[in-house]
């Protein structure tokens, strides 16, 4: 049985729904998920199906192109689809802090992630024993003013080697450069260590012990080119009160920051998440 | 413009909704919303549409009929079908508390619930001058012991001469009976001051209490033979310490209580609640 | 039975809270809850003590001569002392919106509230009739650009010939003046319809929904000169998605402001706020 | 710089907050944290304090003692005083799930918890590989019918050679005998899937779904004779909806299960917790 899924979306108009089902039911498939939203604000339709196909029946890419030519050309639409044969593959960015990469690993190790991890990144050598733990290629590539440009060249190379689809910062501590987000617009997630759009920038966590909030939280979303402003997919908060010191927030956004950027994970490799205009709809 | 929404459930199986979107879209209606939700342990498929039609082409009725003989009879569906032209009546059955009443109210002036509300009904005078003060009809129906089947028959004469379609027991403190169970079945929703099936029956907050939990909460439900046992509607918890009394208990609840019944009145009326096998599937 | 509530700031310093002890039973009172909290980036020692004495033995202004002489001299503390036997007075300032008023007004006549409320203040007429249900004094002071000052003349009038203890400003849509913020320091508590410091000032949800955030918050505050920049009360959030237009964010966003302000009220009231350097020290 | 944490519960009594004060001001300690609570229901009061005193005046020893013949006598106290320079020891049970396991270590390991790990015991030998990459000596003593008594021996020979404190059954997958129960009364730390004292017993995740809720939560508690009834700890709690299966509860309680123990790892490691007839008062 081969799962495919679809994600769709075009300026709103009449029939849509029926004509992609239509479509679907005509090439032998079954329908066994289907949602849809509507944003009234910009009249946009979006929307995500998953349909079962008897293998032997139908190739991806045969069906990729009968889509095109009998409804995505019709309805202007952008369009992915996906097989359920191929998972999708993810490289780690990651610097000193360990406990987003112990979270993302354990989850892995344990089966909960549909992706695979050919290899992790970092700008330190701090955290090598972590992945060789977990069996996972390790490669340092120090990132100093100067090395700038050569360090991301050599990233370049690893991804595109690796035929990477999708970027994890957990808690990298260096600014990903244009040319990295030009080449994977909306496919780096990054974990930032507060409640967006407050406290944007450096140090978060003492932004937030100053102004005395009562409530911290922690934000994953799509790197683009402004700092900390590209398209949000999961936020959490916890409470805090005045007896929290700059440390004691720390350490309890930590816990935010792992379930946080394993949801966004989780989503994103699921095919959950479609943007539009610096905005998620994320499919449950 | 009419809206219709439909609400499906029957055994899972292939080609529901193609032939749903299909026929809708043969009737001449656009769909505005799709949802569905298969249930695998049970294999039961679960389905909310809205479609929008121009009023001039069709009937509510009409629809109906077609819809039965096109699709209900062949994929053997449960179905129901709603006309946005209609609003549905809810009764308010209320006893001396007050801060649901206050809190549905205050909704339903604003504007915000989409329903009627023809009375209240009460088993005690306390509450009457809020009922005044928002212009609807109050009913006070004493109920002891001996007068327990006649208070319910002049209770369900009113619910039958006013249409009503759903019953919302704002801390309603009787028993209702099985005879009028029967009558609206899923149709009467409680509010109950625990986090079910925890602290069942009587006094949970003074349970909680005594098992010192750190968190309480409130569930409503549909009410069914058993005692608070019914498909759950929504939940909603909020933390506590040791150093609240039953007292903080019982005022720190009230606040769940009245967010955790208004969603329900609002899920219910906008007809995004199903059931089956005592459970609630809960259409977003 | 006198009970007696202290709240104390000084440096810190060993022996304050052994003295303050001290003092408390050589005067024979009974400590019944002492806390403490030192903010040690600023060397600030903070309590708050609550104790009882039987009424013959003592008044509380003698009580306050003897604290200042003996402790808050010697420690250079700032302090304040209330008796429980008088309550706190509070002035409501509204203007369209009824959510707040309701939620206050219902927790005041049900007890749940440890204050008084003389009048409330107005500068539409729109909600008079809610006043007058609840039979509280309602002052039509309308406000335009021309009127301002008159009218914030008239406001203080009411305010020193009520002896008024604080102000709410429940969702009262005009920018109070110096004048008022200076004569009623930390004692104006607003509410705000956002996770502050996150979208400050006007349309709040307009700029979430902009933003697409996934959580909405609302912040109770203390008025400053500083727009939405004053200490922040309480805090909370509730989840939203991408389903939620701007009506939804505004319908979702007022059962936390109707809770986050009844809390910041009660906090008050209670006498469990301190203010130190633009930040709150909440007692339990 | 030595400093000394009190626990006291005794019948509530005047003058014993100015009492202990006094004695430690006497002893030259300065008291640097102060927290108290008073169970009006059974008239019982609890207080916690930290003093700090310069190690040259003070043994730990002489201070215990003068304690107990000056306070602890008189007020017929139930007492505890540990001294900052002894880290308490905790034995970790296992079985086979790895979660709480990662997730305590790695906050072992970046010194978040104030402990030391002497060892871990399980009945598997699954995990010994985890326990290897974090260099704790691992036991593995399997437990079956015939051979609970033996093994049990085994391990309260492990528990008493090193002098453990505390015991953390972190999702260990056998009852613990009364023996041993008996011998860490309120010291054997237990993460039960649910949100007690809904759900108790096996396969709580199984009974939640069957049951329709729409919150699961996760609970530590100290274990006692009665099956998943003991004082409980910390709780925390997460939504789910229809669409949620079995398994989907199952991952998602993962996350509240980590949290939730290595809370009430971090309060009692803390000495903040106190338990009075099955109920913990847990200070901030």
């Amino acid at each position: 049985m081969n799962k495919i899924t679809i994600l769709i979306h075009c300026k709103d108009q009449p029939g849509i729904i029926a004509s992609v089902t239509n479509f679907i039911a005509n090439k032998g498939g079954n329908i066994v998920y289907i949602d849809q939203h509507v944003d009234r604000e910009q009249n946009i339709f979006f929307m995500r199906l998953e349909s079962e196909f008897s293998t032997e029946l139908l190739s991806t890419d045969a069906f990729k192109i009968a889509f095109k030519e009998t409804l995505a050309d019709r309805f202007e639409m952008k369009w992915r689809i996906y097989s359920s044969e191929i998972k999708p593959k993810m490289a780690l960015f990651i610097s000193k802090y360990d406990h987003c990469l112990y979270d993302l690993l354990g989850r892995y190790n344990s089966g909960e992630l549909n992706l695979e991890i050919p290899f992790i990144i970092s700008n330190h050598i701090d955290l090598k024993p972590i992945a060789d733990n977990f069996k996972i290629p390790f490669y340092h590539i120090p990132v100093t003013k100067d090395t700038k440009e050569e360090a991301e060249n050599k990233q370049l190379e690893l991804l595109e080697k690796h035929q990477i689809d999708f970027i994890v910062l957990a808690r990298y501590m260096q600014i990903v450069s244009s040319k990295l987000i030009s080449k994977y617009p909306n496919k780096i997630i990054n974990i930032h260590h507060s409640f967006l759009p407050a406290f944007v920038g450096a140090k978060p966590y003492h932004s937030a012990f100053k102004r005395g909030v009562k409530i911290i939280g922690a934000t994953s979303h799509y790197v683009t080119e402004e700092l900390d402003a590209g398209p949000i997919i999961d936020q959490d908060v916890t409470r805090v009160t005045h007896a929290h010191s700059i440390q004691d927030l720390i350490a309890k956004g930590r816990d935010l920051e792992k379930i946080v950027l394993s949801n966004a994970v989780k989503l994103h490799s699921n095919r959950k998440v479609m943007v539009f205009n610096n905005k998620t709809v994320i499919f449950s």
